[in-house]
């Protein structure tokens, strides 16, 4: 029988306009338990950069909010903090999108190409990719990957978003355009990613990308 | 080619302890589209009953958030006032679980069986009802229908919890054990239900209850 495989999922908050995206996040947890995978959450124990009323987009100004206890409404329970992952914990890791990678663990919405990644998502990202263990990203967190790994030319999709893909190729990585429903596959980085809601399309469509992204994870791992 | 279903989802927030059950509300969703429904929202205009930090559990004293506000990060936008709702609008209407369920849109959590319920959600199942349009319950939910439709005798389940059973028998209902990941169909009433989370089982077999409860609600309109 094979192992189970330790998957970290690292999110960014709960709401796709200030946080985590939420079905891309439960679509990604169903698929792990569908194979068999043990679920462990992280994210960083920081104030969201904002709130955003999801009703009406508008921001609520004053209102704060913590990532990693907004985060646990997902996970329906605990969230380990990211700054204290250790890398040989876990087998492989994945990235849901949602505006929370790029407003949260990144700064990547307001700065594009020329973001900050927070420290602790970046030394996690290194260290995993260091230790030769996949990881995988959806929507827009793929920008994550191009930021931090830019140096090894990784390769990954946003979908056909050309203001992104440009970004990520300023960043240093490469990016190739992907149907909503599909991956990008790196396998010499083990980098997976898929476009998920960076593509107008059904939730179906999203989850069969985000099952297609889980499969190629678990494959990776070694 | 058959006409295409609308069905609304009533939400009551977003995280387990306080509103909707996230989980259970985008399997719903995954589900629908899947069956090729047009998929409402709706969630009553209402401060919810408190905030808990799903981290640790406690309440977060002073806190404010609405309901319907929260219930639009699954929406991923727009949610509509229950109040308003019109049921000639919907063929059917699913309502995912979540303590929101029984604190929000009733007080079952607090008041148990002689608990009170939101007048529009009350006055929004009853005209269901009435109508001949079939709904669905996960979770703790059908408490909503055992105490809105315990005249009517309708049949529910919440798995195997014997406390919750004997209250949906105090209300006037009847309650049948059911496994995690199986369904209870009252054809007379139109009420299908399953424990989804009531259950301590993986969210795989959650989304197996989820996915019959639908297809069973789907099929039961007319």
């Amino acid at each position: 029988m094979a192992q189970t495989k330790k998957i970290a999922v690292v999110l960014s908050g709960c709401g796709v306009f200030d946080g985590s995206e939420i079905h891309e996040a439960v679509l990604t947890l169903l698929s792990l338990d569908m194979h068999g995978a043990k679920i462990i959450f992280l994210a960083p124990n920081i104030p969201q950069k904002h709130v955003v009323n999801h009703a009406n987009g508008e921001e609520c100004k004053g209102e704060i909010r913590n990532v990693l206890t907004e985060a646990s409404r997902i996970a329906r329970g605990p969230v380990a903090d990211l700054a204290k992952a250790k890398v040989k914990d876990y087998d492989a890791a994945i990235f849901p999108g949602g505006f929370g990678a790029v407003k949260n663990l990144c700064s990547f919405a307001s700065d594009g190409a020329r973001c900050d990644v927070n420290p602790a998502v970046a030394k996690f990202i290194e260290a995993m990719h260091a230790a030769g263990k996949p990881m995988g990203f959806a929507c827009i967190s793929p920008v994550l990957a191009a930021k931090v790994l830019g140096s090894s030319q990784v390769t990954v999709t946003v979908g056909c978003d050309k203001g992104t893909a440009a970004a990520i190729v300023e960043m240093g990585a490469k990016h190739v355009d992907t149907a909503g429903d599909k991956i990008c596959v790196d396998t010499e980085n083990k980098v997976v990613s898929t476009p998920a809601y960076m593509c107008e399309q059904p939730i179906s469509k999203v989850a069969r990308g985000i099952d297609e992204m889980v499969t190629a994870v678990i494959k990776l791992c070694s």
